[in-house]
């Protein structure tokens, strides 16, 4: 049984504490968040203890791992003492938004041998998984282009944005570690373009809400991916994978599988499901069940940091990409 | 080069001397039909010849064949003509409204030794010619259920509802000939249930809008059909053959592939085609081009008056089980 | 916070105890089955107490409500128990094979005033839900006919068959319900057409493996059924409604939205989900949830027991028509 | 009447002359091709003249419009010499490969107030038309991102590959065509990467064929275009348009709406239509007929000679691209 404590009680924190306290792998034994009263409430639904300081949340004898979910900016910190302590974690997207930091820290944690696994959801999606073993299985034969689509339904708030590190860095680093996972080979060009036709606003903190990103990889691997912070009817997220005996690509989900006709003539269906604690809820789930299990058996954790380094690296390459007109070497 | 005359220049009319006209193995040398202007207009438009006999044209010694389009009470002395001229028939359905008619002008053809082919175009419809060309090619092994789903878009003028036979005859015939020609055996049972949902003034021509049909073969495989005189979505035809290892059915068709999504966040897709002119276009193509391929090879025609007649027979059957509220024996 | 106690610890047991254990209105405080080791088994897994005796189960003080999954000839006498202790009961369908019995339990029920609910679990499906919902709406105006398609995976073994009451009682019994559901009348006449196609040693039982049932309410609006034992393809469980205003239909459930082009040049998308305990997850889950919902605010349960009267009744009707060949009134 | 002449009798000569003589507005007088037996047996086979002379073709008196389907480097004397003769023109892509040679003779053809429409067929497509006209509808409202699949089912011979021009002259000018017309906008700015995947051969060619475009306007509007020589699943054609109010794409074309389950539990549709002949016949028809009825119309031609120089101008940029990793300024 895997004893569990859950650093951040925000958004994100509370849908891997519910995974947690869900999982009969796995004992929630604390959730601690430093604001008000959110770890209180939190921990009061699903029966454990609060705290107000994650440090010592981690130290706690009777936790084996820890969660971070906590703002970016402590994320290292909180990382490295948790290694320190000969704790396991699983720690939210982006390690950090400096490459230097996440250099350094990817460096100490591979010095103390620390099990930390970074919490890129995506890949543990039902369909994303199902890609990636069409692909193993060698359904497609050589992975020629990937397509990645990308869409969020809406423009997040200012303040958001203004800490957020950037479109590049907050929103398409889910869709860089997407294609390393299925390129299955690591980018060394990547050409940007991006502009503001959602929000001119957001030239006051120099970022964009619409882009197209091209990638090549050594062997002549392509990937597209295009991004924007708004799609109105809703949370866009597909893939395509080209090979050279085959062809994969990832519809939306939907609630349910109803067709419906009428007056106008045309079919509809459902609305997506509205964004990525709905869409990715079973990714989220399957991805502490990973975890717990990877732990419990020792096998290879399925991210590393080096993975969350390395998304973090190709986002700074687009971003200067798309600043200077160029391509950028890798 | 297979030199035709179209009798009956109406609707349908209309769509077989176009038909023959754009086809490289015909001639169409005249359009005859004792109404009005029609004929003359419709063979302007084509470049042919017009009259206002249907039998002269029928006897003309520069036709090989004659398509006959007209009211349905002149089926039967149109085609016995044209074969005791030695000319080769086309002839739309239903042969007649009267069983007993119907009888006698297949014997009578069959003494000929006449060519008649009777016009169920759907089974000309490329999906449906796959659906059983899958079927042949043992897709899915044993037949076991046949669905037909038949919807018009809207209810015909009473004044067609009145000479129309009533929607057995009139409208379920097509599907009665699908049913037959996908489930490869004959009905040897029938059981309807058949309401007036639409227009309750149906009564007046016990006649009816809303139909079921459920049959059976000899070796216990079923089928069902469902009718209705008006969908407000469109015109509905789907089939579909459940077999012992495997299943087809065929979608609706549209006349484009788009997608769209918008701002109440469901997919849409086209309307359907409107009605059966711009539904089966290829079908009735399709069935000229068959008819011609067959007489100038020799080889047996598609469909055949003892066609038409099991599905008028089916037609009776269920009519009778809807009023009697009893299964018939076929 | 509702106590319950799981009775019978085999398939559908196991799958009602761990919805009730990760039900967080709930709390599973022990599984009962008289049969080996079993419930030991269960409630060692989900961590609550076991017991070989039902009786002493629905008596315990600490339980509020009893789940009842055990074979279907205790039914009866295992819910009776319960309302006489004053308990609450989710009760696994059929109540009983023989429609007397059926009576004579539904009419005690309600003489004291016992909270039954039958557990038929495809109304609980999202989809199901949704059409029922788009229905109330009244986004398809008057429902006019009602088509049900209902296959399983595989033939089932035969000592299954032996006890099961037949396909009619045992299969269409969840058919029956959801065409009262979604046709909102009641039928009031019933036509089957039942076969051996899968199996011909099924007539030492008098029982059929492939069928359609046909049926019709005191209004007009009309009902198809059509189900079989064994579906190659997988398990196969379509609707669609179609009224005066539009049409809806749910395509099955698929584990990923996968789409997949390869050599042949075909597109193909993922295997149906395997059997009734896949695709209702979601269901069982949801029906357990309502059940606990309707006991805490008070409100209506979402089946009766006389739901399952009905369903049984319709089974009986269709079973006499298959065997004699006539139409049955209700 | 339109009479025309078609020049070239090759595969895509084949395809004008059939449509011309389907067409009821217009006249095949004549088939020209100097090359052997080809122009004597197309015009055997439609009923027209036949002649080894275009330029002879174009000036006889009895044709009012010629289409050219010669040869690409013949292209632009034809076009010259039909409009000095005062004919109208539809011209296959590309004008020619040298841009210098377009300009050139684009010019010439305002100078003489030339009738030239250049056959990007694509524009014809009925899906690719419901794209457009849901643009102008203002459905999804501002255009912000367009997403161009475009792949060939197979390598073209050796010999083809020596004289096209390369992929993006070739193959890719389709696509930016579509491009220009979808986005609304010129694309200022051209970033490609390109490889050889297929064929590593194609480096005796300095050719590619497997290629990513990205592309964007002034106004921030941005364009991506992926294409491959080879897709095994077949002939892949699709487009997508993202705006601020919604998004539309299209699906492949197949020949049947035909769904299959079978044994593998996987449903399957058919294959793809094999190549551009088969996927764009209905396109390559409305072409024709919409040149016919411009010129009777006196209308603007729905393509112009500039349409086709700025596409050779956006295949040079990308290529351009393409071989320095730089971005190009178009």
């Amino acid at each position: 049984m895997l004893r569990v404590a859950v650093l951040g009680a925000g958004r994100i924190g509370k849908i891997h504490a519910a995974n947690v306290a869900g999982n009969p792998k796995a004992k929630l034994v604390t959730v601690a968040d430093p604001y008000g009263t959110a770890a209180k409430e939190l921990a009061d639904r699903l029966g454990c203890e609060a705290s107000l300081d994650p440090g010592a949340a981690i130290e706690r004898g009777d936790v084996d791992a820890v969660i971070i979910g906590t703002p970016t900016d402590t994320h290292v910190s909180l990382m490295l003492h948790a290694v320190r302590n000969g704790k396991a974690v699983l720690c939210e997207k982006p390690i950090d938004l400096d490459i230097t930091k996440v250099d350094a820290a990817v460096l100490e944690v591979e010095r103390l041998n620390g099990r930390v696994m970074v919490a890129f959801n995506r890949r543990f999606d039902p369909s994303a998984r199902q890609l990636r073993r069409s692909i193993d299985d060698g359904e497609i034969g050589d992975v020629r282009q990937v397509i990645i689509s990308s869409r969020d339904p809406g423009m997040p708030p200012r303040e958001y944005v203004r800490h957020s590190g950037g479109i590049f860095r907050d929103m398409v680093i889910h869709d860089f570690d997407m294609a390393r996972w299925l390129l299955g080979e690591e980018p060394i060009e990547v050409m940007a373009t991006a502009s503001r036709l959602v929000d001119p606003g957001l030239a006051e903190f120099d970022d964009f809400d619409t882009l197209m990103v091209q990638m090549r990889t050594a062997s002549g691997r392509q990937c597209h991916i295009n991004c924007c912070r708004e799609a109105v009817y809703g949370y866009d997220q597909r893939m395509e994978i080209f090979g050279s005996t085959g062809m994969l690509l990832n519809e939306n989900l939907r609630p349910t599988t109803v067709r419906r006709w009428g007056k106008a003539g045309t079919e509809a269906r459902d609305p997506l499901l509205n964004f990525f604690l709905e869409r990715y809820a079973e990714a989220y789930k399957a991805e502490f069940d990973q975890f717990a299990d990877a732990l419990e058996s020792g096998s290879p954790l399925p991210t590393t940091p080096h993975d969350g380094r390395q998304a973090l690296r190709l986002a700074d390459c687009a971003l200067e990409s798309a600043l200077t007109g160029r391509a950028v070497k890798v």
